[in-house]
């Protein structure tokens, strides 16, 4: 029986294998996607983001098993951008094993930066394409940090749940971070800790604050993972938010959107390949930077005439 | 008299509408780039990164005044990737003015997400270039959170210094981060609150513990930015760092590297500019997303069929 077959069959080491093939990008994995992506259900995405020291592995967890609960399959798919590794993340799934019982069946992948160098968002988004074919019905995305990468990632969720604790700083330190505009639900996390209801309360009165009065409020949840708190409340929330996108047609428009950035990722990448065979070689680049260094050349003079050689070439 | 001779005459209203100019990929600004990457000395550029509310604007105001004590002529480039805003930040500028005296001749200047979408590394890289043609040497880099975007940013400096505050959690989270295997110097800021001695001794084991001995010991300096002390310490570090790379040889290896990957960069953004104005219009994007939603398409072939159409066309 042929991997693909095993992976139709319901095999999770099959599921396995084909992911780090897609993350490798090995042999026809294009091709692969494009039948992936037919068996696609539309799975339901969640994404969790914040600074590092939040307890958003415990959430994650947490979120997981009660959906479980419910009767959903559930994927988790925890991104750290600046992880050299993938597959088991360094310190993640050992933490995680503990955390989640076996028997609930729950699907759990790290991915570092290897292997998807400069596309770890297109890298996640095709992970996500191969669980969604595999049968799952809700992917929870974990991402460390709050940067660029993890923007575009967190964008491409369905649900966005940003996770802040009392100690990480003030409401004003979210609004610097960027991350009022993505919020689609607050977590106050290890809300045992002092200053927990202040923050509850600050980052309600900055969402009143905004001009404009949105469809969707966006709730602030006071949890503590750790002690199994309110993650329901969390649960119901994010599922409200679900509900308001499914019911408004925003879900549909959102979608739409993402789809249209897939393809630019999956032709930026195409280029990228053709690039680092024909103009971006390490000979031609030494070339190039040894005329730099000696003041016959400047880097924006010689990336012109690259590219003109690379139209030429292709 | 034009723009650029103004520049050339030190006019830092002039400085302030090139680099808006750079910026904004006005018209000819690859040209006003190249001339002016051949007025270059080889700035001098300082990193300084970490999570949010770790006080690394203070620490920052307090390292440029007293390389201005120095003698220094020095700019400060704040780079928030989730900031729509550029030119003054939102919070940051207002702060800043209370903490440099005018006086000093620091110039400081903001960059947000405006107007260089999918390439704020390459921007803020090429504003270094317009601050080191004005006759800046030293340039002080600081970046908010710890994503791949700031990362990218930060290895295009020579010294990182990687802040951390006793709260934002403790040596294991900053190795989650990433942030071990980026810093030159760690600063453990808001040293007076509790923790701080711990983290200190921490960082220093986490370093001792790996596996392979560098030349450079990768020194821990508790400061307290807020309250001005022991920030000429952390100076001194950078300082020592600096020289070590001057005299190993390493800097020259390091821009040499560097210049690769901006040259590469240059091209990224050409071939950008191309695919935007061929095949990713929004009405041929349009046409394809509908036939992905109604199942006659899948994103990855039709990246490839568009693929193909544009190296046809160039």
């Amino acid at each position: 029986m042929s991997l693909y077959d095993k992976f139709l069959n319901g095999s999770v080491v099959a599921l396995s294998r084909i992911i780090t093939h897609i993350e490798d990008r090995g042999d026809g994995f294009q091709e692969l996607l494009s039948r992936l992506y037919r068996k696609t259900n539309g799975i339901y995405r969640i994404g969790l983001t914040g600074p590092p020291g939040g307890g958003k592995s415990s959430l994650v967890n947490r979120l997981g098993g009660l959906l479980v609960d419910q009767g959903h399959k559930v994927a988790i798919v925890c991104v750290d951008p600046s992880s050299p590794f993938t597959g088991g993340a360094l310190l993640g799934d050992r933490l995680r094993m503990q955390d989640i019982p076996q028997d609930k069946g729950v699907f759990i992948r790290s991915m570092g930066s290897r292997g998807s160098s400069g596309g770890l968002a297109l890298a996640t988004s095709n992970v996500t394409v191969a669980l969604d074919a595999f049968g799952f019905d809700t992917i929870i995305i974990e991402t460390v940090g709050v940067g660029q990468m993890e923007l575009d990632i967190i964008d491409a969720c369905d649900t966005v749940v940003v996770v802040l604790v009392p100690e990480s700083g003030d409401a004003i330190q979210a609004l610097k971070a960027g991350l009022m505009e993505i919020a689609d639900v607050f977590a106050v996390n290890k809300a045992d800790r002092s200053g927990s209801e202040q923050m509850v309360y600050d980052l309600k009165s900055a969402m009143n604050m905004k001009a404009v009065k949105a469809a969707w409020e966006v709730p602030v949840v006071p949890t503590e993972a750790v002690n199994n708190k309110n993650v329901d409340q969390l649960l119901v929330e994010i599922q409200n938010h679900q509900n308001y996108l499914e019911t408004s047609g925003h879900l549909k428009y959102r979608r739409g959107h993402q789809l249209k950035r897939k393809v630019e990722q999956v032709i930026e990448r195409l280029i990228k390949g053709e690039l680092s065979s024909t103009i971006l070689t390490d000979t031609i680049l030494d070339e190039v930077a040894a005329k730099i260094m000696t003041g016959e050349d400047d880097p924006f003079s010689a990336g012109q005439k690259l590219y003109m050689r690379f139209k030429q070439k292709s």
